[in-house]
């Protein structure tokens, strides 16, 4: 019953992919594209149940494991609710980080393994997967440096990992690329604002003039 | 690692499992034996922040996935905070239910399927099932007949779903039982007290005896 289109976005902290996606969801609307611009927990108060209990600082005996099926939780609820529904009346959905986060943060980076990442995702999304991920390509070195320059931008709690823990959700990221390239497209992030914009804008809109 | 014993008891509501583990736990203790008696989500902070979120009455848009991953992630936290560290200190650790719970009310009786609720549970406890499974056999109309007449006992959400849905949660543990009769072991629960409970105490000491 699925009418709409989803798209994700994905990339290392600083890559600016939160700044190019709203620019775009702004210009689409104006071309009038009925446009749903979100993020997990979006709003959903399950989810944000879900996702107070994750980020509580109280809460450092939590392992691994749980907040992955945490993640995976509050990501079923947030498809349910907002997503699924979204899609249904056929609006374009573009979702700030989904399923290749949870693989490249904790399946690749964390060392919990891509393919049990993998299971728990498949159970919470069933086989509601993205038909375009734009993956925001920049060093996680450069990605880093920005987000120092704009002290204004909130820090959270994987901004502050170490660099060889964000060159590892790099590497991740690069091999679920390689893994589904029909579906993961690369975006080169390290250029101007301007510039990272047009291209998104392209992509989306081919994958948009694609649908019957 | 593991030094201690793993056991775990199951059966629909009324069986009177509680009672009698705990009367077990209790007689064991007094034997000398090292008893940790739990039950999800076992006073663990995480587990019990994770059950408010299940459990708050306001959350009526639950999707039952979103409601089996957040069981897993309690039972994760659990595992790891109480039941693992308390069998590497060689105790016997009784849990007032465990997988199989989630298998056979959500995943049978619910129909999300034992196979999904196994996915995400495998992922949970890796490798660490319970050495031994007692399941209380009473049929369903008998324990919610048992259950009324102990007006003190706290009615819970489950006590309150029609015969059909614990007639369903019943069918689901008997496919269980049968699936793995090495582990699980059915105790015929429509007895007295004393009866079920020296089987119980029996089956468990059989259970301590073959341990090296």
């Amino acid at each position: 019953m699925k009418r709409g289109i989803f798209i994700t976005v994905e990339g290392p902290e600083g890559a600016g992919k939160t700044t190019i996606i709203t620019k775009v969801a702004e210009q689409l609307k104006k071309e009038g594209y009925r446009i749903i611009l979100t993020r997990e927990p979006g709003g959903i108060p399950i989810a944000e149940q879900i996702r107070e209990v994750i980020l509580n600082r109280g809460n450092t005996a939590m392992d691994p494991r749980t907040e992955a099926l945490l993640y995976a939780a509050a990501r079923r609820q947030h498809l349910m609710e907002k997503v699924v529904p979204a899609l249904n009346e056929g609006a374009i959905v573009l979702c700030d980080r989904f399923v290749d986060s949870s693989l490249a943060y904790q399946g690749y980076a964390r060392g919990i393994g891509v393919d049990e990442i993998w299971q728990i995702n498949q159970f919470a999304i069933e086989e509601l997967m993205p038909e375009l991920t734009l993956f925001f390509m920049i060093d996680p070195k450069r990605g880093l440096e920005r987000i120092e320059q704009h002290k204004n931008r909130e820090v959270n709690r994987l901004d502050v990992e170490e660099l060889s823990f964000h060159q590892k959700v790099y590497d991740g990221y690069q091999l679920l690329m390689r893994k589904d390239p029909d579906r993961i497209k690369g975006i080169d992030a390290d250029r101007s604002v301007e510039e990272v914009y047009e291209e998104t804008l392209h992509q989306i809109k081919t994958i948009i003039d694609k649908k019957p």
